[in-house]
């Protein structure tokens, strides 16, 4: 095994709702079937900002100082034993969640339905706003030349919308209506339109979100309440998690329809309609992060055909984690996706 | 076209809520590509039984005298100009609903979601409480000699039970729970099975239903609240329209489950909530009728596969239609099914 | 019913091989359900040069003096009783085989395996190398205004393209072979481009071909020799009937891969080897025709997502389809697809 | 980690074509993650023969001396450090092909494609017939009381029936036909049979397989030049590796109808024509060995939906693992499976 010739590292920390401290840490020594990977852009993704501000995610709490961050990309810096497949010096993006890939639910290809996951940045896993990693040489995945870090950290909220799409099934011709013009919104719109969908319409009622949404490609991408009431959509996605936005994508849905849900609610619970399912024999399909679609991320971004880079609004270093945190928080309605640069030593 | 030689008929209408009379009618005469079928025996449906105490069943109102009855098989008594494939004395098991066939969900093969369907005893469409009906040829299924009249009448709600099977795809060797012992589940028992479920579970509070569903194959049926409420299934189909049973199909399916939804609430809305279809990364298949389900019931119960007869818990002559949607209203703690048999001029 | 004026009308009728002559004969009229449309493109397909040629296609011989085409748009000039959906003056794209609509496979959504299917220019059904014909409302697409006539009559090929990625279910971010790049291989390019391949790799002996293959949207286009033997593709389409293009789909497409075969062999019988399709575990899946295509072709066309005009190389009027079957035939290493135009009475 | 007392075993060498020897090794110990396993049952697979016969399968070739047999169940008498799912004395059935679970068709679920696979009794990879073996606790699953150490080992074929009905999706109420009521002809039976087939039709030239089929659940078995030439089926499972029967399914499958291709041909190439596959529009769908089965096939034997012992034709003891591989060979007309029984130090 080559080892990275520094040894230790800075981290930064969230200790406190809205307080992150940098400190330093020893880089850590990939195991067999692991690699080092010197982290060179990480996304801020709405799960970071929750935690930030509340210290918690519903049973997800944050109990000792935890580095945020699940969105990222760098260069492997050192390989560990029987890693064959990468060398120092390999661009690639991280999938942040490890499963077991032994269980039922891995062994049948559904590994984010794994119950003994380790996911990156969540309680009391460690995150990417750090300057090494270390992680399984399976979950590190190459990026061609003409894909940025920037981009590799954005396989990660693509990889949702590639699942989104993945459920459907085929949506090669339909009419898409999404709700909900955030981060995963946004790459729902990506992933329809890379699949084929004649038209896609997002709602939101942010004007820069659907500035944004049709940069993406949306064909239309309107204000909750400037949506024709009557219009009946192919195939819905609600990503938004709201009780509103969920009741509209039921409403506007046509009969034999498919809606994905993959916007969760962090106030309440959001409920749909028995009457409606029946009566319209919809496929209603819940989207749990991803399974299988790193690879397709990357080769989607390589080839030209997705385009995720207009969603970054800002970028932050990584000694400046804390602010990239509260621009995210704060900026909802000029900026989708923060992103955080590490340079050198930060 | 060879015509049948009476020239009227008996029909039971309902009136009022509550009161079935008998009338005279003419015979009617099939148009090209229909049949005349001479009726043998009808099953009181659910719906029925709503008209006959309600006059209504939501949108669906009975303004003027209505014939109900749509479960329905007896003999081909005459055959209209072009009909090739059934001839006069054939015995037939009639699909109550007649679709376009040149819409986009019919030509998709989704006829159930066809918009301009004709179907048998919904307000102002006459039903199978009566002698003869004509009958498009293409919706008449032969029935072999070993199935009964009976049998080809509880082909409709068979078609149900096999329509949740369709949309599910594949439940060999899973666990399924079933809420609800009425005839749809009942049915959603006898397709499980047929298509090769490890075990069934059924839920009702009635407890004659519990036993007929043992009857039906159920490997279990208890109360909801014998139940082990930590106790999680690989696919649900709730089948009884409560709110109750909503939620308890939802707490009690497994990760990656699969949810049909077949039964409609005749009070109130039942919701279900997202986050649970979110988390779980569920499917949650709404059921409309049926479509391309009639042959294979058939064929189901002429191979032996499935065995619909245990459900007929009481039987009445055609001019007692009105003591047999009585009854159905009523005995629902010792009959699942009421069948109605018509026998010469009834 | 409003009649269009004109009551003779030109017809070009193959009457022997390689012979078509110009005949009049009476406007059709449309029965209920029916439109009359004035043509106004129609394309040149591989079948009508194989009749043109030889008179027949295996076991289909031109018997009568037949009007070849079957790729078509014109306008509505007079609507059949009951045609509630279209108005003389619509632009329509005709879907050129009218199923039964009764028989199992199309109350199933496969309307293209009924057999009683009528499908135009297959004898003895007339084709569109004519000024007008009658069709069934339900087979007449309205074309949008931004979809012109050529595109219209593309739609038909462009159907067997989407056929082929319904049949696959989803090919985002997938690598595709198409082997064969006459019409049908390039529309498979347009499709599967559309539907989101992460790359898409053409292989055809003639250097035109590939060409437009790559106009089309093909990632490479290589001469069969030129492709490196050892590649693996995830999803392969076979669209030139030759047992050597057979060889190479099955050599080249990856375990657990997918293969559409959609060419037909003129010469001889071609066969794949049961060996691979075992130890790979491959998915092979013919293509025949399509269903449920057109709506979804139009839409695809009227987005911009698919562009079919590039295909064509040459044109031709009405009167001259002579010429247009014999350039047809003989342009193959300078033209894909030949378009006749009908001006006026041609 | 609790070690088994014995520390020599009995294993049986196939050291050079028909001739096995029994030799003295030391017992295994299992690693993290695995358990040693006391082999009770194993039964006698085609490629155990074709080993013992011609000492190799194609490229697979016997160099060193190797130890046969993968159908095998038994009893943990070890485990591993870190497992906790099994405890000493679990009775257990091992699935015998061990993937990486790392690589992409591993974390796709269909790991039955792992290029790393390493598979009992394939060279150089020793197999069950031996007392002990080590295996990973997550293929070591656990028979429940009522499920025999025999069924344990007929969970092995098994698998492979409930692939070919995976791959197929749904049979319920079909017709299917299966080709060679060999060990895995027979499987498909069972399989086809639990999942709903309305009817199974085996075709097979040797009488006793016929009968034993009929045992199995087969509508009707008969031989090859009894079946109607002209019926055709829902859905066709080729299990024999004939050209004979490969050419038989291709011809009497019906249009739209699916093929499962499971058996391989041991001299010589197999083909199957495309015009056909076109034509028809078919789905030819391979079947290589199985995933995600063997939890399935003891769910089924334990519910009793599914009864594999009837196979069972000879019985043979550890040491004579030669007469039953010999036995095996030369029975074909009165036997189906070969079993044999570890009982003490054999």
């Amino acid at each position: 095994m080559r080892q990275a010739k520094q040894e230790r590292m800075v981290g930064m920390f969230l200790t406190e709702p809205g307080v992150v401290v940098q400190r330093e840490l020893p880089i850590p020594v990939p195991r067999p079937g692991e690699v080092l990977v010197q982290l060179r852009a990480t996304g801020v993704c709405g799960s970071d900002v929750h935690y930030f501000r509340d210290g918690r995610i519903g049973r997800y709490v944050v109990r000792e100082p935890l580095i945020l961050g699940h969105e990222t990309a760098g260069d492997v810096a050192a390989v560990g034993e029987g890693v064959t497949a990468l060398r120092v010096g390999d661009r690639v993006a991280l999938e942040p969640g490890i499963p077991c890939l032994q269980c039922a639910p891995c062994r049948e290809g559904r590994y984010n339905l794994c119950e003994s996951v380790s996911f990156m940045a969540t309680p009391p896993v460690h995150g990417a706003f750090v300057e090494y990693v270390v992680h399984p040489a399976a979950f590190a995945f190459p990026l061609p030349d003409d894909v940025t870090y920037a981009e590799g950290a954005m396989a990660e909220p693509l990889a949702v919308g590639l699942q989104c799409i993945s459920r459907l099934g085929d949506v090669l011709g339909c009419s898409v209506l999404v709700a909900g013009a955030g981060t995963i919104g946004q790459m729902a719109v990506l992933a329809a339109r890379a699949a084929g969908a004649a038209s896609v319409t997002v709602v939101d009622p942010v004007p820069y979100r659907l500035q944004v949404a049709r940069e993406m490609g949306a064909c239309e991408a309107v204000a909750p309440c400037d949506l024709d009431a009557g219009r009946l959509f192919d195939v819905s996605i609600e990503a938004s998690g709201s009780q509103a936005a969920a009741s509209l994508v039921m409403g506007q849905t046509r009969r034999g329809g498919r809606i994905v849900l993959v916007g969760l609610s962090t106030k309440g619970d959001v409920c749909i309609p028995v009457g409606s399912i029946v009566d319209n024999e919809t496929d209603v399909l819940g989207v749990f992060r991803y399974a299988n679609q790193y690879a397709k991320a990357i080769r989607l971004m390589a080839s030209g055909v997705v385009k995720t880079l207009p969603l970054i609004g800002e970028t932050f270093a990584l000694r400046d984690v804390g602010a990239a945190l509260a621009a995210a928080d704060e900026h909802r309605d000029r900026c989708v996706k923060v992103l955080v640069l590490n340079s050198g030593k930060a």
